[in-house]
């Protein structure tokens, strides 16, 4: 079998995210949330109130997705919004009382699970922060390497 | 707005995925491949001729997922079966001759990715991999505590 999971980088982040996906879905199984909503939320506990822009910046999402994931969230009356004082044209979303207690029933459940990691981690948490970090931000200038070659291709 | 994206390691983690699906997606866009596609291509590729439990593990998926994969794959004739001489109930699967086609379509945009990502790292990649496969055996080892304890709370 040779030595799977050793193929490449991107290889290796595949894995991690399968793996991270059976974690956190059976942490959070029973509180109502899937680990990318729990996100969203989180997101919203700890930075809001945000305008949708500023979140798909935060999460690096498309907008469209953003608006998807407020739309259900709405329906279940856990956002609302409100008035964007730096700009008339925009709002400002953040979670509403019901939207804490969601959030709140989840985090519980959540942080045991990021406990139980972080307790495993057998290398400094900082260390593997700043490893994501760098990848992160090379993934940003791949982007942007491989638009400015369809541009040229394009002319 | 604070600092989006520094909330946890997990949003971290989150964050720099929707990155890699946007510059992978592209990177495809066109090979007639999404990118956990080209994960099991070339898993197949490098490892094969593999069993289908071995390259669950090898995924971090369920071996129900990845049957799904060759499924799709076999109706395309990208894959085959032969028997599995450790094991006469299972079969091992390769990439037929369409199949690595199709496979080093993809891969010539894959790997100018790669090199894209790779070139603008600022950390060595071998430390990028180090941090992923820490936080990967973490992930393992809290699966594992959060199984002890829900059979605890079971008994």
């Amino acid at each position: 079998v040779g030595t799977p999971g050793r193929i490449s980088l991107l290889f290796d982040v595949f894995v991690l995210n399968q793996h991270l996906r059976v974690l956190l879905t059976e942490t959070l199984a029973g509180t109502g949330m899937r680990p990318d909503e729990y996100a969203v939320y989180s997101l919203l506990f700890e930075e809001g109130p945000l305008p949708p822009t500023d979140m798909a910046a935060a999460m690096g999402m498309p907008l469209t997705t953003v608006l998807d994931y407020l739309r259900a969230m709405r329906e279940k009356r856990h956002v609302r919004r409100t008035r964007n004082p730096r700009d008339g044209r925009s709002y400002l979303v953040s979670l509403t009382k019901t939207g804490l207690v969601a959030f709140h029933r989840a985090s519980a459940a959540w942080n045991r699970a990021v406990r139980h990691l972080e307790g495993a981690l057998t290398v400094p948490s900082a260390e593997v922060r700043h490893a994501l970090q760098a990848l992160d931000d090379a993934a940003s200038t791949a982007i942007g390497l491989l638009d400015a070659e369809r541009a040229e291709v394009a002319r």
